[in-house]
């Protein structure tokens, strides 16, 4: 007895996730744990119908159809690109906000797109079948020419309309299809202010108590009118009750979860500080840049945003890392599972290698990391200019080969977004890109050396500034008929070009692709083949009752209304509206905008503004609504609290928060402050 | 037999020192390991005369006398602050560079004290027999005030021209008191183009092979005329060979080789990640401000080199402390001490529970860091305005206590050198000013977070901007006779002051005075405390055969001229006049003055001109004077190798290496470039 009591201990040690855990995928939901930690759980239609009614924003965040007639909600820092591109020197509409009143007032997005989850094929076999008994080279080959043959299967056509992924799922334990509906013609209907938005700015970001109107509200269009979109997620007028068992349907992006303790070790001493360290005096550049205020403020605002909030997470990652515990149990986990493959005969001739040769593959990458992240990364290259040139230069290269041939990101179904960002309308600021140019080329040079050939050949007897000025004033890029011409022209127009960045982006080319060649096939296919091992062994330890790690597909999160404690503070779930009044000070980032102090009367203060609840969440997740079990949105998912930072690693139900715009506060806002009669009566289905 | 190999093994093994490893004090050379390892160990007046010949910079550099008429060697980045102090609009010396033809046209440097040392004397009893017993706050108390006591009877009536230091050897292990001859009238006599003094720039930093003529001379006066001081290293002409044995007699500032496990884990994990990332971003808002050009650039200029510097320090001892197997062998050495303490009754009863309670005291340390090291170190108030006003109010209350009751930064030894500072006429630039007041207080509210009851206190409802704007502007601290008057009005004074900086310093003084008490009660008294006991079990194990960690006092370190080999790659240890011009691209920073372009022909491009040696040095060993053995300068230290980086921690034979400036090399330059024909022949003893 005392022996089976000690054997169910440990099965349910080696349980991966904790209660409330998880980013699971919507064909393998977890019914009986859900049913255990909220007392409920989903059937097939509520899954089908939150699949079809959840999307993603191709560029890296999530979202959901609001209404039959196409009207998406998301996140205003997910739309807010497109708020400042639409905007020029006479008229910021990202310090101003945007409303349409009526639908011909929407502003068309210059690059964005919109995905709606259709379709999820099991193409697991298809897959290893091609890659069977390869490695390196022919590995990476193989398997990217399988996923091309599968997704143009899938595409067939409508290559316009339809994409499809092939995706990894557990680190290649399995390899499914998910087959999208496309939507390029995407158009901004509200955006609040963006002191509203993120109102509280850096300092608050990632905290809470929070008092945030980060919303925005987007319409999908198919041949030039509202797309008919069908299922969609009902507005809920009074948002959730503290503990209410609710979900989050949206696209986590990245987590590591399922790296090996060599892998997270390297993360932790080398890779994340060797980002947060670039992050850090990125941020100072960007920082003294805009305080001159004016044209400037306003061009540097969206990535100065960015790289703040790229700060405060890989912080929190690095602390998280540097946290011996947490890494403590990682490693049991890893000897665990070592010790079960140890007693399979079968399972260790093939994989009880498996983490060594991790481990070798790390080395090899800590020793090219710099070149390969400076070079190919193209970190050395900070600037649109580069990437465009990039884009083009291997553009013309790729699409001369077969589909199966082609590095991945010129696959046929990847070009419809490769194009909508290549030909963006979008503004581009020769000043502002000179300064990222200068900046990539100092740190190459920093991180490099100065008496690498790689710097040598880029720099030559140039100083990065004087180099960057050469670039900038030698491109016309900033032209998009000029970027269409070379698009369209192919290899010969690039061999023709006098264009200086096409010029950098052919003279480094081949160093950059032999970098990522060694990467492939001494890292990277090393990683994946050895990962796949390490997940198959994990089956086999506990089935799919894990989830896999995120890889920015859809997933549902199961959780709680909740606020948490620590250190004896406790923090409750909800903030209303009169605490934002409480909270401003009149001075950025605390200022509250004109209308919301012209409006305070008329609001009802008591209204919740943001929540706190316990789903699993990471970046990615960003715009994701939240439901409850009717599928009615209760609230717009769009950070997380400081501890969920750690949730890269490891999810800590304790402390990690999601946090979320409430639907009722959400509608006082747009009708009260904003007027927004259409939209709220489409909203509330009127 | 084996039995006694094996103990002779263990001796060895617990050896502190490797070969040629050590800074070590000059009352305790170790002459056996000289002997052994270079063939040659100094006597007691050789040992006498580098003592009075070599020189401290009070403000953290070495130099030596170099002339019996009180010229002084050191490194140009040692008195680039007095160079650019010296400079204004219309006359850029760090730029031009400067020559006084004669002595009448030495410039008098607005604040800079140099130190001789004269005596130590040891007063490990006096100090040990004030606090014995004590703990906490009365521990701190009783030192401060017993060294106070010894250094008043050291200083008697001569303070204007003696200064007496207790210096903690052995992190407590030993008490020595160190008489200084003090001169506070200091000149510039040369100074090459900054660009040819740290030629390379940061790119270059802390690499070999160099090209840098990073050398400067000054003059110590008394009573208005060029001191008389003696003893002096005359010049070797020629420079030393390959090989040859040398010696450094410098004030390496800071190393960190006796912490112990608990102390360089949150050294790695937590104190040096957060400066380094506070340095990185405040480089990044130097560069980009300095990139405005004109005077910005002059007047950020040593900032930027500073902190640049500084970057690099810090990323390399993090890069050390993240090699594990260095870390491993620290574990392993205190493993092996903690068992020879607990084999001894007597000492275990002592001993044994001193790494414990430092540990603790890191975790208390960890928790109050942030605030200490914002609101008491005054990183949250990053400005010259500040320091004086901390200065101000701080010494108006501590002068009026008896001398053993002050903070020990007041005691009357300290006060010439504070007076100094405080009354330098060194030009203030209120708009950088305001840019370091901002960034302080931006990153303040971040650290600390909005919420934090101090932050409220000092931004109140103003943001970091307004009110750094609001302090510059109501503050006339840039007067030095503002300065002088409320020092000398004392406590009434500042009561009255309406100085906005003075209000500030006032506003916290009170928190930041707590949180002093606090971490030297629960931090620094529990760690020096269990630091000495360590130590002395350490003198028990090893006797002193062991050189205590740096302590910006005198040290000898001894070693050959010596390249090194990593990867396969041999590095030579000299470089000479012609690889100056070949690496010059004539673009910052490789571009080489026209003093230097113009003089081609004249030059033996032959002569060495940097070289690269085994010393174990660190920051505060620059401008250290090379010896040799018959006591001539052949070298000034400047800087070490990349590797170098780790001697905070460790010596690592193989790779640590010393750069510096050849003998020859500086006569060829000071020569045939500068046409410095009198400084040339003070130095030949013409």
């Amino acid at each position: 007895m005392k022996c089976l009591i000690a054997l169910l201990l440990c099965v349910v040690c080696s349980l991966p996730a904790w209660s409330e855990e998880g980013m699971w995928t919507l064909d393998n939901p977890p019914i009986k744990a859900m049913q255990r930690d909220i007392g409920w759980a989903p059937g097939a239609p509520w899954l089908e119908k939150t699949m079809r009614s959840a999307a993603r924003i191709a560029g890296g965040c999530s979202a959901s159809f609001v209404s039959k007639n196409g009207l998406v909600l998301t996140n205003h820092h997910c739309v807010a690109t497109c708020v400042e591109q639409l905007s020029s020197k006479g008229q910021d509409f990202l310090k101003a906000g945007f409303l349409a009143q009526q639908v011909s007032d929407e502003k068309q997005c210059p690059a964005m797109e919109i995905n709606r989850l259709e379709k999820i094929t099991d193409v697991t076999k298809e897959v290893k079948a091609a890659t069977a008994k390869l490695t390196g080279t022919a590995f990476t080959l193989a398997q990217n020419a399988a996923k091309a043959k599968i997704t143009s299967a899938c595409v067939g056509n409508e290559g316009a309309k339809v994409r499809c992924d092939v995706v990894d799922l557990y680190r290649g334990g399995q390899y499914k299809l998910y087959r999208y509906h496309r939507f390029q013609d995407v158009r901004l209907a509200f955006a609040p202010e963006n002191a509203m938005a993120s109102f509280g700015g850096d300092p608050d970001n990632f905290n809470f108590p929070r008092f945030d109107l980060d919303m925005a509200l987007i319409r999908v269009y198919e041949d030039g009118k509202p797309a008919q979109t069908g299922d969609f997620f009902p507005f809920n007028t009074t948002g959730p009750v503290a503990d209410e068992p609710v979900f989050v349907a949206g696209h986590p992006g990245r987590t590591e979860r399922e790296l090996t303790v060599a892998q997270l070790e390297f993360v932790r001493d080398y890779t994340l500080i060797d980002r947060l360290l670039n992050t850090a005096e990125y941020r100072g550049v960007l920082t003294q840049y805009r305080s001159a205020g004016g044209e400037a403020e306003r061009i540097a605002a969206r990535t100065l945003f960015n790289t703040e909030n790229s700060y405060k997470v890989q912080r929190g990652q690095l602390l998280a890392l540097s946290d011996a515990g947490h890494l403590q149990r990682k490693r049991a986990e890893e000897e665990a599972l070592r010790k079960f493959v140890a007693s399979r005969p079968e399972l260790a001739k093939t994989t009880l290698g498996a983490w060594d040769a991790i481990a070798r593959a790390v080395k090899v990458h800590r020793e090219m990391y710099q070149e390969m992240v400076q070079i190919e990364n193209g970190r050395a290259f900070e600037s649109r200019y580069f990437t465009m040139a990039r884009t083009l230069v291997r553009g013309a290269a790729e699409r001369a080969k077969a589909n199966a041939d082609r590095l991945p990101e010129f696959n046929d179904n990847k070009l419809p977004e490769v194009e909508a960002r290549l030909f963006s309308g979008a503004p581009i600021y020769p000043e502002f890109e000179t300064l990222k140019t200068t900046y990539g080329l100092t740190k190459m040079r920093e991180r490099l050396g100065a008496d690498s050939p790689l710097v040598k050949k880029v720099l030559g007897e140039k100083s990065p500034q004087q180099l960057a000025d050469s670039l900038v004033a030698g491109t016309k890029l900033t032209d998009r008929e000029v970027r269409r011409a070379l698009w369209n022209g192919g290899a010969a127009a690039i061999a023709k070009s006098d264009d200086a960045f096409i010029r950098l982006a052919v003279a480094i080319d081949t160093d950059a692709r032999e970098l990522r060649a060694r990467y492939e096939r001494e890292v990277e296919a090393v990683i994946q083949k050895n990962s796949e091992l390490i997940a198959q062994a994990r089956f086999a330890q506990t089935g799919d009752s894990a989830y896999p790690d995120a890889t920015f597909t859809l997933r549902l999160s199961y959780g709680r209304i909740k606020g948490w404690e620590k250190s004896g503070k406790v923090v409750a779930p909800f903030t209303d509206f009169a605490g934002a009044f409480e909270r401003a000070t009149g001075n950025d980032p605390y200022a509250l905008p004109a209308s919301w102090l012209s409006s305070k009367d008329r609001l009802n203060l008591k209204t919740h503004f943001n929540q706190s609840s316990t789903h699993d969440i990471i970046g990615g997740n960003s715009g994701s609504p939240m439901i409850n079990r009717q599928g009615e949105v209760v609230g717009l998912v769009f950070d997380g609290n400081i501890h969920s930072l750690s949730g890269a690693y490891w999810y800590d139900k304790v402390l990690n928060r999601a946090v979320s715009v409430n639907s009722a506060g959400m509608l006082e806002a747009l009708d009260k402050i904003y007027g927004a009669k259409s939209l709220v009566a489409e909203l509330r289905g009127l």
